[in-house]
């Protein structure tokens, strides 16, 4: 059924999307089909769910299963869909893979375990990854040292693409990260290794600058993805410039959401305020934003409207 | 149908049980129904499951439940069942409390989440806990920093047992904590705060010295629980040379099993040994020990048995 | 011989100075007068010296000796200097506090040492400094739980400003860390606790919001300094948008020189640039830039220059 | 001068000694004298000076470089002597272990810096260091993740061997770490890589597992060094069980004296009740021992004499 498959091609932006409660606490699917419809409505190539920022270690299982259900659905293959599935236990990574895949996603992302301090460490547990899942299922490898404090070198990287044709995207979100870039891009020209798909994380704080790296997009979860959209678009047409000038204009707001774990408070309110979403609900444990915070926002979104006027 | 219920009472071993695995990797229930005659054969006062050495995070949620419920049907009230709880997502959390109360067990046990850096961090998470899960749920709080990477200072856990009532258990597993175990019960004393149960863990490594500290036993999941128990008798009989004499025999075991994460292994390769669970599988990704491990666990064993003759 | 005196008062721009080193590594004070003369001319309220950014830890201690006698000497009391003098050893963040003292600084910088995980922990640090240093030397409070691993919370924060008046400052720089900014203010007007000087961290990358919630000014090392103390200034006179809108058009390469780690080679490369200091060098083991990261840098130094033209 | 140069061969009780403080925290150079004595009367082969645990980050400069001399002098060539000089700054390391070895030492220690997170940060590192100090001094590699943050794997240290000449001794304390050592010793035989020294630390909790794993010796600083020295010496003569029953009565004190930070103050006061050093002062900040904790360790000093006339 699946009408998509992730591939070492896919480019563009995958929006990691947001996993919406009511002000209860309950899962919000009525919202989350509109944040379907607002996604491919602004553009986004791809959506990414059941990802750290989507809170998936917060919904029970029988949530996650429910919301991939709904989602993939929903989105009735208008466009591919990722789904996120690191877990402490192989058994259950395998599980909610094959379910993904059975319901008709593209692809599934996978982080190491915490603290794999190796890089012997790093690729024996991908390659226990990669043979349980099985060559059938592309994977995307989020590459996100501050979340999972595992880091992972260019050199093991590159064996592990060699030795395994399903890893076929890396979601890069070190940080700093902008020569990790280059290094995965020129080390795999100069010694003829597989040239994957690099999409990229960190709220989209430096995406310009990787672009101009040779990324082929991004994959994060910004509350503007006509932003993304577009300043993936302009680079790939050509003109940088133009790109990055748009890209300033939003950046007080990248910069403000991408603070860890408050920002998704901040998320989720624009996504609110922009009609979306029908509560800015972050599950418990998690922030909540006071007064203050809330006209701290609104003076940053009514001044991007100003520099979006000015453009 | 609770026959138990945990409260500042509870003393002697609360062991941690292993969750037993076939070779293949599938939950073994036969197993598990042996481990807990075994364990109340060894004398133990209650079993805790689904911690973290019992590989909980491992589990799917399908098997926590059938688990849970194969373990409280089986024991059928012999001794009292506590059940670790902790998760991401504090619905998540509530949820397997209950099922928990409702299918018999006697308390629920939960750690901080990952780094609580502050004591109002500590207060405010637990706060939320324990209002969540209301004031008819006993609680032994997992006080684990090295897994946790958050500290609880004897402040802020005198605070939460002031302010709820439902938290009536100290499981200590701080290293070092020593100190930590003496100003717990000193200021209880003299600032006339409620005196809750402490059993400790950290493999019992420090067990005679933690009950001259004035603990009420050990909550842990050494592969001879036998020991645990009869240490804890003698000391409460007042023979506490002997109960040391007893623990300095297991000692280098104790010490031996004690490892983070590679420790399980050896647990349940010693309960394989003894009988007990049909494999030492520990599942994937954890460690499995070569033929070199094995033959250092035999010796080990063997110097044991000497040890014991010799007492 | 001190002109200046640290105290609550303290407002502005307090300047985090780099360490120049020529291109073999050694120290270089004709390099290091000339960012005296740099910073005071773009108008910065103060410097401090020998911060975790300004390499200190890669100095010898005659060479510290010899950089702060070198600074102290050659500000000759134009501006008050602020000396970082955390240690892992009590008796040697006495030593070099008092040295700077009797040279003429203003005051010093402390930092809790690493992995303090409790209140307590923090509070009986700081009270064993301060009771060390004597109630003469003013102490600014560094709050960097990144670099720490030590979080400080606003309730111990407070006691040790009750406890302790030589503590007249913060150096905020806690991420995310606004709620705290708010926190620390509301609960000093509240409960009437002494009010502290504030300034923010974190390469500036939050300046605008945290003038707005009240802090007093920057100490931080971003490389065009006139843009900080500029928005300071323009804030301070009630031109808050105007004082936002400098401040965006620098926000580019405020984000890009933030990357921890990395983005010192980005601000040294920068001031040698600007002709302020000879070499670019970082101190090994340290970050070298390449070609592709020096023409990356070049391109947004020149839309800085079209941004700054267009405001 | 040096009439010892450290090298593959070496094997043994490489002591790390403590650093003597008198009660009001100075450095006590005829408590270190006594102390050489001591160490050398139980029979230790070498002496490690400067390392974590005794206390080398809370000296000052000229505190590290007159205690380095003095321990230098005093043992005049009776043993040789190793020097710790890990340092942030690459210069200042170098620089002490030039002093180190122009005073006599027979070799440095070097660890890792923090957070190295990848086999090439780690390579890159050293291979830094290597250089810098040139071939002619011989390096004990310090193996300690708890501390460093930074794990080395097997390839990468075989690496280092391969590379680096001067790499002449591995210290190893990585915990679990008794697969590590089988693996060093195996992949060099196996590969024909250079046979480095191994010596371990973790206060010695697994030298009788160690030795049977391969390893030359201990080098850490247990109060009781005749332990450590006729447990090597019954291994190397062959008699591994009487080796190990010797242990096995000192273990109960080994595992209290090994608990991080806090055994620090343990060791001092088991060493200032045997006479050695005046005062059992630890600097601060670092901990001070109660009643209870004194009351403790007399039992567990009574019971070890109990078990040794036992023996």
């Amino acid at each position: 059924m699946a009408t998509h498959r992730l591939d070492e091609a896919a480019a563009g932006v995958y929006i990691i999307s947001a996993t919406p409660f009511s002000e209860n606490g309950a899962l919000d699917l009525d919202s989350a089909a509109r944040l379907v419809d607002f996604y491919i409505d602004k553009g986004v190539t791809g959506i990414t769910i059941l990802g750290m920022m989507g809170e998936a270690p917060k919904l029970s299982p029988e949530e996650s299963e429910k919301f991939l259900c709904a989602i993939l659905d929903y989105t009735d293959g208008r466009v591919p869909i990722v789904v996120g599935v690191s877990h402490a236990g192989l058994g259950n990574l395998v599980s909610l893979a094959r379910i993904s895949m059975d319901k008709g996603a593209a692809g599934v992302m996978v982080a190491p375990t915490s603290g794999l301090g190796t890089d012997d460490k790093i690729y024996n547990y991908f390659s226990q990854v990669f043979t349980a899942l099985g060559d059938e299922i592309p994977v995307c490898y989020q590459d996100y040292p501050y979340a999972t404090k595992s880091e992972t070198s260019v050199a093991v990287f590159n064996r592990l693409v060699t030795d395994f044709d399903q890893l076929v995207m890396l979601k890069h979100e070190e940080w700093p990260g902008l020569t990790k870039i280059t290094q995965v891009r020129q080390t795999a020209e100069q010694q003829g290794i597989r040239r994957v798909s690099i999409l990229v994380g960190n709220g989209g704080l430096y995406l310009p600058q990787e672009l101009q790296r040779g990324v082929d997009g991004a994959m994060t979860g910004f509350a503007f993805p006509e932003m993304l959209v577009e300043v993936v678009r302009l680079h790939q047409a050509g003109e940088v410039d133009k790109a990055e000038d748009l890209f300033d204009a939003y950046l007080p707001i990248v910069r403000h959401e991408q603070q860890p774990g408050w920002g998704l408070a901040v998320r989720k309110e624009i996504l609110h305020r922009r009609g979306v979403i029908a509560a800015p609900k972050v599950r418990a444990p998690g922030p909540v934003l006071t007064a203050t915070d809330h006209a701290e926002l609104t003076r940053l979104m009514n001044r991007l409207e100003k520099n979006l006027e000015e453009l």
